[in-house]
């Protein structure tokens, strides 16, 4: 039993929690990196990237909704310590700010792209491994800096095909949050430990007015509250006027920036950190609207708490607000699709001394979902042509062809598999997406020709055309072998006629 | 103690083997394995990323010079069994050939790039994670599809920069070298066990002909070698006339393709393994030839081995034989820059059935060391154009401007640091290797104006011009602020005049 336990066959499958990607999922989202990277190489910011695996001391914990050390992190122990993988790409950022500090330009700006990973339960379209694509200004204390994150995560959305008008940025202050539990007397700005735990749940409960709205909120904010599923949440433990208070800031959120400022200042009325922060909120505001960055798409909405516990102050939040075509004439509604905010803690953890940072990350797999199969169906352009084989002896004149062929800039292969079987070249093609075939047997190698099949024209034919418009298009035709590259163009061209 | 030891900083360093990679370094690579990823397409293979993680029993025991299991690879236990990186991209392509082997189209043709990993001591230019970029055809027997690997290596060679005449294709085949040692009686058709380990030592012996010389090759075919730091390594334990044969038929490659043949077909004499071999290679050659990959570029040669144990057929190797220059006028060597080679075997790990498959590797760091600061400098394109701050109200202003010129392609940013100290701003824009700055005082602002001052004239006046050049040359100049653009634009068009 044990020796044939031994020699089983392993499984082939994907590991728990993570995907392959093939084809256009790959191309569309390289695409699309590619257009982020060079909006943030024209705002100034420098490419890093440090590697996948840390020292897991180095990482710290500062992951969403995680209580406890090391908890969705993938580790492992090494002769000289524990080794991660990065859970985000601003840990390794703080790393790499710290190691440099004496070499790297103040401010540091730099973009990062790349895989990250959390050991959490997958879920659907959750996965453990997926792409982050962030830039931060590491060094400025300035709300310039936190203005310009608007306007790059804008500019970026924009490079990437969400229109203007399709997305809004909201921003907060998390200095307004605190402000605002300091007015309604529920943690002092010296909190002690047990407020600042109370403080925890208050901004995860003020974070999901989204998904369980204010009535949810409420309760989580009072004793707790029980889900759909029948699981528990321990709530905040406010009382009432608390509650009331925390429920009248998440209202203050209006259409317009000037309203919601000054609803949001007499919430906070009292506090200092809450009066620091409408100041940069107002500077913000200000700064954006002088670059054309105005009401249309920036909202002040004090129900942006973003998930991370390290934020100290403006965060922001991009929203598609209207909703994207799919490719198939239905519209999807996306929620999120890049935030980020002000964070000066991180780089202390190494070095003892505060560092102002702020940084955008934008939300690539959100954004490949909301474009969809609309991005995916450009991008995933026909397949190769295939030169089929009709005569083994004879593959260094196919091959030949396939060079001309992307010679001329057309992706090209020789049918490599066994070609005994001329259907399962033609079923090959089709799998490929390839929009032509072509063909050369004994009797055209005669005459000097080649076939040049359209095999995109059946497919398109079967969907819009007549019969008679079938009849009058040839889905295949011969071209003299001098002229492969052309009689093939022509086809790429204009492949309905 | 314990106390304070628990609240030590951690350290801001990079982890051990592992490396960081800034600006130019990223975008230099990332623009490589764009233009490979480019040639790919263009022959037909079609893109596929899995992720980083794969279960440790789907991985293999497939790294190169390891002969115990799991070493070289980070491992980790999870609640239902152990993880692994990676460490190449053909063990998780041969996961995925199985996995979806009722779907993929056959032969499956794919490329992938990205990091793999590897748990090895590093070394000098030796990490941890490294990039790999490859492309496989899998499920095609015919060895166009072996002949189709070079074609595509030196296409994606010339396609990074790498010309004509620079590097040459060193190809073999597995069942030759087997052949030999047949023909020598070390080792079998059907070896036993014993023989089997015997050929491995054989293998990385003729494997490292070309860092230890013939004498090196015969000691380790022998008793044993000693080498220069002193360490040991067990010889093969052959006989002198078995040893004679082995060197016999590495001394078989020669410049002339046909010659090294025909040689090598009476060194194999008698073994049918070695006949099939030297077919593939007559065809291999054969096929080149007719597409123009003629001998300028092809070599047979028998001391190509490759490491990994799991190759079956043809073996190539892409080696740089004339040397690139890096930039400085200086000239290295650099070896190996692509390799492959057929591999049947690997799917039937998972399925219990040989699939035919051949593959190409191409050395991306390899290849980015070749062309060194050349490319990497042509990349390192000029930072960006800083609008310095000489009056923190009027940060909109300078944010409009740099807006402008981004908006017009010209990458730009406002100083977003400490602004007081105008000697910091151009600091920064000097570390930022930017090509101009931006100024605007109170004086320029009320004549409306803004200086532009060309921040890369000093160096390169101090390099090559005269004193007179150099006063002919203004290092600022003043436009109206409605000319920036076309002013910056002048500047970068043409810096020195």
């Amino acid at each position: 039993m044990q020796t044939s336990k031994k020699s089983k066959r392993p499984a082939a499958e994907t590991p728990k929690g993570f995907r392959d990607y093939f084809g256009a999922e790959v191309t569309a989202r390289t695409e699309m990196l590619r257009k982020a990277a060079e909006v943030f190489e024209r705002f100034g910011f420098q490419a890093l990237e440090t590697s996948a695996v840390e020292n897991l001391d180095a990482l710290g914990k500062f992951l969403p909704d995680v209580d406890r050390p090391n908890e969705g992190v993938f580790a492992w122990k090494e002769d000289d310590g524990w080794s991660a993988l990065r859970y985000d790409l601003t840990a390794p950022l703080a790393r790499v700010a710290a190691q440099y500090r004496n070499d790297l330009p103040s401010p540091y700006r730099r973009y990062a792209i790349g895989p990250v990973w959390r050991n959490e339960k997958p879920g659907p379209g959750r996965f453990r491994q997926f792409y982050q694509c962030d830039a931060d200004t590491v060094g400025s204390s300035s709300a310039a800096a936190d203005a310009e994150m608007c306007l790059l995560a804008g500019e970026v959305l924009e490079a990437v095909g969400i229109q203007r008008g399709e997305y809004v940025m909201r921003v907060n202050d998390r200095r307004v949050l605190d402000g605002a539990l300091e007015a309604a007397g529920i943690v002092g700005v010296h909190g002690e430990k047990q407020s600042a735990a109370q403080r925890g749940i208050v901004l995860r409960a003020m974070d999901k007015l989204d998904r369980i709205g204010p009535e949810g909120v409420a309760a989580l904010l009072g004793k707790g509250r029980r889900d759909e599923s029948g699981d528990y949440t321990e709530g905040a433990g406010l009382s009432a006027g608390q509650i009331d208070v925390v429920m009248a800031f998440l209202d203050a959120g209006c259409a317009d920036v000037a309203d919601t400022l000054s609803e949001l200042a007499s919430v906070v009325k009292g506090s200092g950190t809450g009066a620091e922060g409408i100041r940069d909120l107002i500077r913000i505001a200000d700064l954006l609207f002088h670059q054309g960055f105005g009401p249309d798409r920036l909202r002040i909405d004090p129900s942006v708490v973003r998930g991370l516990e390290y934020y100290t102050g403006p965060v922001l939040e991009a929203e598609l607000v209207s909703d994207v075509p799919d490719g198939r004439g239905r519209r999807k509604r996306l929620g999120s699709v890049a935030g980020g905010g002000r964070y000066d803690g991180l780089v202390r953890r190494f070095t003892g001394q505060d560092v102002p940072a702020t940084g955008v990350s934008i939300g690539v797999d959100r954004i490949l979902a909301a474009l969809g199969e609309a991005e995916l169906s450009a991008a995933s352009n026909d397949g190769p042509v295939v030169v089929t084989v009709m005569d083994r002896n004879r593959m260094h004149d196919y091959m030949a062809m396939a060079a001309e062929l992307r010679e001329a800039g057309i992706p090209a292969e020789v049918f490599l598999g066994n070609a005994r079987n001329f259907g399962r070249q033609m079923k090959y093609a089709d799998q490929r997406n390839s929009p032509a075939a072509v063909i050369q047997g004994t009797e055209e190698r005669k005459k000097g020709v080649v076939q040049v099949k359209d095999l995109r024209l059946g497919a398109q034919i079967a969907r819009t055309a007549t019969h008679e418009e079938w009849k009058k298009r040839p889905s295949q035709f011969e071209v003299p072998r001098g002229e492969l590259v052309a009689g093939v163009r022509r086809l790429l061209e204009n492949p309905t006629s």
